[in-house]
């Protein structure tokens, strides 16, 4: 079989010197792309630059990117040259990259109002209010320097790589990935189905962060049925996803769930 | 003696499984401690996870670090510890951290008015107008959505962390870095002069992102006095600097200098 996976996260610059980066190592994609190797299979493996590969072979290809544009750029090359049996998209994609930005001199904000929520994320309060009455004199001025106390980016939103794989290749068979942050099995469940309905993914694996720790690493298997699968480590994930791919079932678990069923 | 070397860039978190990351390899900061070590010198090496390493030794302490609150935690330990003959610090460090975020559902830009100089940095034209416009209504609804096809980010500026190196050992020898992009040698020249006059710092070494490619990687050394030494490549840089340090000048400038004036 030839298969196509994706590892690693991408990167968006800023400037030359900095940028966005999602912080996934590969190391799954790694695990995935040694279970096919090991098992006869071709892999092309479109990883960034710091991603974990599988160990070398010469039935492994290796594609390095950086960025979602050039991800999309070669992803689409290989989907337009060879044909996959399967592509397996686990790596982290930057949902949002730089796209403009302008200093805040004057911007002041009283820390003791901020609550510690603001640090991730805000937009209520005294910092929004100081922002947008700044927003009318700063962000029309035009000049951007290091010395300004606080900086605001504009970042746009990227386009969902994964859905271009079935427009190119509607009859591979196409696995996603989906990681959350501190959600229940029920928010997994819509989150893999709602990535399944967008990029018409046959299969999701979906994590939480909370659950991913060194050696440790849970991860369930949705089908549009369902969940059919589920793992605690990178190996057992990848061992997983290798019988779906070979044999479209995951053993263990219909065995187990067929038993439930008699 | 007792030598500090910072290297690598540090990370900022935006969230659990992204961040600003500042690209610096930490292999010029390698090489420098390669020298220290192999001229019996006791190295303590504070740097980023994926920065290079020094070759292994026991003259070597290596301290990991990502961000920058957790740099200035570990590089005043050192400081308070242990006097230290000199300080390297060739680490890139942010300048930026996130502080807030807030989606902007509803800005939509006219892409054709938009030049390119607006993709890393603007706040002038079409963009920023309409940023200011609708920054009044949306900056203060507090939702933020990964379907907004905008978002806007706060980055507040972070402390400079080679300024708290004199003010607690101001009998070090400093020498920081400084890195520009595209500059000429006057720029380089300003630019050293100000980071010794905020840092304190005796020698400060300049490069320019144009000049370093592979191998090739030009840089200059500053003393209050001038220009006093230049490397072609991160060794000869190393070793310019283990001279200084060393010898309390650049053997082969000197002379030069010293000839030009015969």
């Amino acid at each position: 079989m030839k298969i196509l996976i994706t590892a690693g996260g991408t990167r968006e610059d800023i400037d030359s010197v900095r940028g966005i980066t999602n912080y996934s190592t590969g190391r799954l994609g790694s695990f995935i792309g040694d279970q096919f190797i090991q098992g006869g299979d071709q892999v092309t493996y479109i990883c960034s630059e710091t991603a974990a590969l599988p160990n070398a072979s010469p039935h492994l290809e290796v594609i390095t990117i950086r960025s979602v544009a050039q991800l999309q750029e070669r992803l689409e090359q290989a989907l337009y040259t060879d044909r996959y049996d399967c592509v397996i998209h686990s790596m982290a994609v930057s949902d949002y990259a730089p796209y403009a930005t302008a200093s805040l001199g004057g911007l002041s904000v009283d820390e003791s109002s901020v609550d510690e929520s603001f640090t991730n994320e805000c937009s209520m309060g005294e910092l929004s209010v100081q922002l947008r009455d700044l927003s009318l004199t700063k962000l029309s001025d035009g000049k951007i320097s290091s010395d300004s106390p606080f900086l605001v980016m504009v970042l746009k939103r990227q386009p969902k790589i994964i859905q271009r794989i079935k427009e190119i290749q509607p009859d591979t068979l196409l696995i996603g990935f989906k990681l959350l942050s501190g959600e229940d099995e029920a928010a997994l469940a819509q989150a893999a189905d709602k990535l399944m309905a967008q990029s018409h993914a046959d299969y999701v694996l979906a994590n939480d962060l909370n659950n991913i720790n060194g050696d440790v690493h849970q991860g369930t298997l949705f089908s549009r049925d369902g969940v059919i699968g589920s793992g605690n480590s990178k190996y057992e994930i990848a061992q997983m996803i290798y019988n779906l791919v070979k044999n479209r079932k995951v053993t263990d678990y219909m065995v187990a769930k067929d038993e439930d069923v008699k």
